[in-house]
């Protein structure tokens, strides 16, 4: 705009024009308030340290807190009584029935080579799957890297051998979550495809670009008309070294065993708290992480981050003193890496309830560079507009794109849903892993989480 | 240019008729092309080790390789053959005259109360600071938290005292250099200025908004006026700890032992290699960063990254072919942290030279976010017309700012200076410290400096 007057004399007397008649004196009011009360945002949420403390708690108290664990329940009574703390308008929890998956004793990974030696290997169950029973399992192993190979070697080849996936992350993607992307179908996937071909079980190596110790575990798929089989994920260090003495052993045998059991399901619950807003109170500016996390970690980044963030935008608007037109509401999710049953029981619960948007922030609390917004392109355009306000504080994209597997399913309220999006180059660092802790965040990191969703709140609410 | 083609029908034809005649078709053929060489680079860095492994060795073989250092020559003398093994066209040492300031051994500090206990303190001597002789210091602390106390305290107060600058970085500050910047000069002036109201020695809080156990060290300046008395950096938690005991016990004292000394100036050098370009030889694009760091660190983030980047643009030229028409030259500046002497001494040896751009690469290796340029507002429009081949990268700042200490001197060369500017949320955690290691580097966010420079490197060979 600025350019454009610069060499338009016609248009400059057009805009004297306007202002005089109040109209642009009212949107550049506008523009520069909103600017102001952005900026106070972000010192807010920079020299508070509430989130940072909630994470310290979160991790340190409820670690593995996985959907049907008593940890996850315990973490769940946290939460509420934190939000209750904060003298909301309402605090709720809201019901969902969840699986009941235990991983058991800590898993034995071991090769044995006559050739190669014999190596303790890194590995953990993967989530979902069935254990090996108490004998565990021991069977020479075939190494492949797509699923091609197991075309190529044929039922017979495969049949009573334990299957290593061995497909490495392509480090080569600017982005990570492409990168993981590419190989996270072997680990979902993986284990029923190998059953298929006759494999008595599978190990994935871990799906991440890193090279590191940790196994990273995550959700497996089975279906109905192939025997399940017992599933690992196994370090990506470990996978290179395995593979090595593979290269050097053919006939290396894999021992494995896992005690994972299935119990039945369990009620679990989303916790809800909001501020009522103050002129559209039925009208709902929701934003939420997944309280739940895998059992193997802390779940500090994997949504600890989300978590405490979007819990933070409501100590952010009642400590400034912001009262919403549209009522705000954090929605902390229950069982994301599972199934999703507690963004299923939000979505139904809210049938008869309008949101103007919903957003998720579910990949780490690391430095802010946007959302990625499934909405009308027209909406898409308006957020857009906003950015000039955003941009200061590095919020560079507002592209379209998917929101995030807990709010997606508002898609039937037709407004915007959107996913704040980090920085996350190193975010499958520590994804699924014990490598995921709070001395791997970063306080100003996750501030600036707090104060992004808080900006795009406070956008769209003025709305 | 889409959506406003998308609305008029005339400009429509005209592109139609411009893609006949052939104009458009070569320049989208030509922003086709950068984006695939930029993609290309980008596939390049971030599945080659190689500065992750120089980063590697840089820092543990050349820890606390501070100008005028015994060590500091030893890592001259590794870049130089590291260079060298890279065959490029020519490598050589640049000589330039060095301060040799020693720390001595580690320091003393100890806060001394009756009523408050006694505690030892996180303090680091300042860099140039004088020792306090063998038998230290002790005496009576005043805290203030700026020159305005010191003014109200008056000489007579501060006479014979040891003055406490507590002036915590604002950690609002979305930018942190921002938040430096409000207290560098704490630690660069304040003991010039404390003495000259009468105190013998000044121990400054870490400049840094980080909360940590590290005293954070950098320069100092004296004048010629005042008596130089003895500098200190003390940890922020100490900086807090020792507030609250000088303000449980007014009459605390402080002991200090620092046993720094000025040795005479000695010899030392910037490294220098470079690919000689193929169309205009004579014109030089440098990229570089500083090859000294504290003496207290490992110079991981200031500036290993640089440092091994800046180099492995050349390696990734080297491996992907491309022979660029303009000469291409890193250039490892010995003496950012005291004098600048290296970036001086290159400035003055290229003064018959012709450079096209300087790029300096000293803000930590983190995700790359943009370019800060000093150049002339034609320039600048011309660099951010570039922008659509780099946001796909996350590089979305192209922004008159400033460039960096070393390639600022070379503002007669009337070219593009740039400074690469990374997400620098953590830098300060890290800066001037002993937590500055390679550790804490990430390998994706390291590499991905090489490719923003090489893009950019890239974008001005083509000019």
């Amino acid at each position: 705009m600025n350019n454009f007057a610069d060499f338009n004399p016609f248009f400059m007397k057009k805009l004297l024009l306007l202002f005089l008649s109040g109209i642009v004196t009212i949107s550049l009011y506008s523009q520069k308030n909103d600017s102001l009360v952005i900026s106070g945002m972000y010192k807010n949420a920079l020299t508070d340290t509430t989130s940072w403390h909630n994470l310290r708690i979160l991790t340190s108290r409820y670690p593995g807190r996985l959907a049907g664990t008593d940890i996850s329940l315990e973490a769940v009574k946290w939460a509420k009584t934190t939000l209750e703390t904060m003298v909301l308008d309402s605090v709720w929890l809201q019901e969902c029935m969840v699986r009941n998956w235990e991983r058991g004793e800590k898993e034995t990974g071991k090769a044995i080579s006559a050739k190669a030696g014999t190596k303790e290997l890194e590995v953990c169950a993967l989530g979902g799957s069935i254990g090996t029973g108490k004998d565990g399992i021991k069977a020479k192993v075939i190494e492949i890297s797509d699923y091609d190979d197991l075309k190529k070697l044929g039922r017979d080849a495969v049949k009573g051998k334990i299957v290593f996936i061995n497909h490495p992350a392509d480090p080569s993607f600017f982005s990570t979550f492409a990168a993981y992307g590419g190989v996270a179908a072997y680990r979902v996937r993986g284990a029923n495809t190998a059953s298929w071909y006759g494999a008595i079980a599978m190990i994935d190596r871990s799906a991440t670009p890193a090279h590191d110790e940790f196994p990273h575990t995550g959700i497996i798929h089975y279906t109905d008309t192939v025997a399940m089989i017992p599933a690992f994920s196994i370090s990506t260090n470990d996978a290179d070294r395995l593979s090595k003495m593979v290269s050097q052993d053919p006939e290396l045998q894999l021992f494995l065993k896992s005690s994972c059991v299935e119990k039945p399901v369990r009620k679990s619950y989303n916790v809800i708290g909001e501020i009522r807003g103050t002129g559209k109170p039925r009208e709902i500016i929701a934003f939420g992480g997944h309280i739940d996390c895998w059992d193997n970690s802390q779940g500090a980044h994997d949504d600890g981050a989300g978590v405490v963030q979007t819990m933070d935008v409501l100590r952010l608007y009642k400590s400034l003193g912001i009262k919403p037109l549209h009522t705000l509401r954090v929605v902390l999710f229950m069982d994301e890496e599972m199934e999703q049953k507690g963004a299923k029981a939000y979505a139904e619960a809210v049938r008869n309830e309008k949101h103007i948007a919903a957003i998720e922030a579910d990949r780490g609390g690391f430095t802010p560079q946007g959302f990625s917004i499934d909405a009308t392109d027209e909406m898409i355009r308006k957020i857009q507009s906003w950015k000039p306000l955003l941009l200061p504080y590095g919020i560079y994209s507002l592209e379209k794109g998917g929101s995030g597997v807990d709010v997606r399913d508002l898609k039937y309220q037709n407004c915007p849903l959107m996913g704040l999006v980090p920085d996350a180059q190193r975010y499958f660092d520590y994804h699924h892993s014990a490598n995921d802790t709070f001395d791997n965040v970063n306080i100003r990191e996750l501030q600036l989480g707090t104060a992004a969703i808080s900006a795009m709140v406070w956008l769209l609410d003025k709305e």
